[in-house]
């Protein structure tokens, strides 16, 4: 599948990018400057040996896509939708970002939506599916291509089909992905990510994350 | 310690009780009906083969207690407030409710205040302690105190000392706490309930739970 990665040279594009492009998925890089863009695209080729991934601005990258990721700092979520809301029609649009507040990243900032999951499905309107996902992984851990990780991805939205699709692509990269129920549970979902945060400053680490226990596996 | 379990006869209330009694803490089962009280106290006297708990009505309970715990349906958690907001100031309050939808117990309705704990410590005043706790860990599994637990518990409240009281008290039962962070946490770990109930119906278990990974432990 072709996928996009907007704000792919941040915190968790790197890492995405790389686990599957290294699972054999097509991988476009999305950056606000395309020189960024193919420069990250250019390294994490050099890092696999094979010239796997693209670099291209957000709004290109979107198009040439099948499924688009949304990677940007919440700061910059609305105006990212906006950039590619044409792009993404009818596309499943897996959104990663985190409300934290700017003041404090152990802390939310919802927005009126309830989460920026909600907030992005109200703006892209029905016809897009967005599915939250990869919140809770640490971006550490994930550019670690080599490294397994042990955290649960959780997923959620309001397309199930969609839903099953982004589920396929996390276990494409070797990490398990558990549907979490609607958009609504973003709430929840995203909000983890603060006491996930607070828990790496108070422990020193750099990667804690969640399991769910007591289910079948 | 003292510790009095309102609306102990309810779900969660036995466990607790009965784990907590078993690790050697002097607890009292509070219900609206001191008969309702005094019955299930004795149903779990006659399980430990010891009278170690008492019944009482819920504002006796609270009165008599070191620390208090609410286990109410969140229908009554107002109500409930009310009626022992006297007996708590000044105490530790342990808050295991959960605002579910009265309608769908897989989604939450969650109170002008951000949460139900953050609404406990808002009607109770800044002299109560308010610690939220427990919310995640299965009644089932909870009731069946010869089993061990594999569930975490996340601990949020804006009193660092009480917070540390409350992992106290989780560590006797035998179980895990992790602090969450403040009171605001709670939008979060009473939210992962609505999902933990979800995964619930969907795999057909009693007892599914969360882990935190990637911290020293």
């Amino acid at each position: 599948m072709k996928i996009a990665i907007l704000g792919g040279t941040g915190e968790q594009g790197p890492g995405l990018a790389l686990r599957w492009a290294m699972a054999g998925e097509e991988i476009i890089i999305g950056s606000r400057s395309r020189e960024r863009a193919e420069k990250v695209a250019a390294e994490l080729n050099a890092e696999m040996g094979k010239p796997l991934i693209r670099g291209m601005e957000n709004p290109q990258a979107a198009a040439a896509a099948d499924i688009v990721v949304l990677t940007v700092p919440y700061t910059a979520h609305l105006s990212t939708l906006k950039s590619v809301k044409a792009q993404v029609q009818a596309k499943t649009f897996i959104d990663v970002s985190v409300p934290l507040d700017p003041d404090n990243p152990r802390r939310m900032k919802m927005p009126p939506a309830g989460s920026a999951t909600e907030e992005a499905q109200a703006y892209l309107g029905p016809e897009t599916k967005v599915v939250a996902a990869f919140q809770n992984v640490s971006a550490h851990l994930l550019r670690d291509h080599q490294q397994a990780i042990d955290c649960d991805v959780l997923v959620c939205g309001n397309d199930g089909e969609a839903k099953k699709t982004v589920i396929g692509l996390v276990a494409k990269m070797g990490l398990s992905a558990i549907d979490a129920g609607p958009a609504e549970s973003a709430r929840v979902v995203e909000g983890l990510t603060s006491i996930l945060i607070r828990l790496n400053i108070r422990y020193k680490v750099k990667g804690s994350g969640i399991r769910i226990t007591g289910i079948p596996r």
